[in-house]
């Protein structure tokens, strides 16, 4: 089975580097833009500012062929399978992060409590249950 | 950018029918096995018994090209776009789930709280922040 992957928009967020931006999952107040494809406009419907939504995105920038890891970057930890970990090192980069919509003005919402570098495609939104 | 994802491994669930699964994010009590892939054993490092981790796995049954849904699929309900539902149908049908360790023997990990059908391709595996 083929499983590729259409990226549905790109993030637009303050971080250039990857190492300075917050670790996956934790708690972020900052802001920037999910720029969504023309052709996804009607997926939109229903989203209202204030709501919290679910992003999954492509970390692009990741390894995909490295299996263990110290936690946290940090050496004095001992190794541990990326499976048991949030490292953005994993097979299928994906990450998973849970923001606040500020603002919608057609394709683009803004939201606040992003974790992805800038230019990071977009593949996903989902309701909070 | 090509964005091809790999299967790490196969989820055994008791459901065969999609639409007698849980509903996405649901609480579920469903017992079944993550059968993870050889290749991919040194990842699982630091997993145990008892830890709740988030799966990502991919609906390889949905339709991908729906932008709209009736929420639940209940006709009633004004019609949705899929970014503000967790509808399976949407361009990147990847669920992600929440789970607990019961048991695991080498690669094969014994979990409960699964709302996938069986056969379905696993992307990841996360610790739960």
């Amino acid at each position: 089975m083929e499983m590729v992957l259409k990226p549905i928009g790109v993030i637009r967020s303050p971080f250039t580097d990857p190492h300075k931006a917050p670790r996956q999952g934790s708690k972020s107040v900052v802001r920037g833009k999910l720029v969504v494809e023309e052709q996804y406009r009607d997926a939109l419907l229903g989203l209202e500012k204030g709501w919290k939504i679910v992003i999954l995105y492509w970390m692009h920038l990741a390894e995909r062929d490295v299996l263990q890891v110290h936690p946290r970057n940090d050496p004095t930890r001992p190794m541990r399978g990326v499976f048991s970990t949030r490292s953005p090192k994993r097979p299928n980069p994906i990450s998973i992060d849970t923001v606040e919509i500020t603002g919608i003005e057609g394709t683009v919402i803004e939201v606040e409590g992003l974790d992805a570098v800038d230019g990071t495609p977009l593949l996903d939104i989902k309701c909070v249950e």
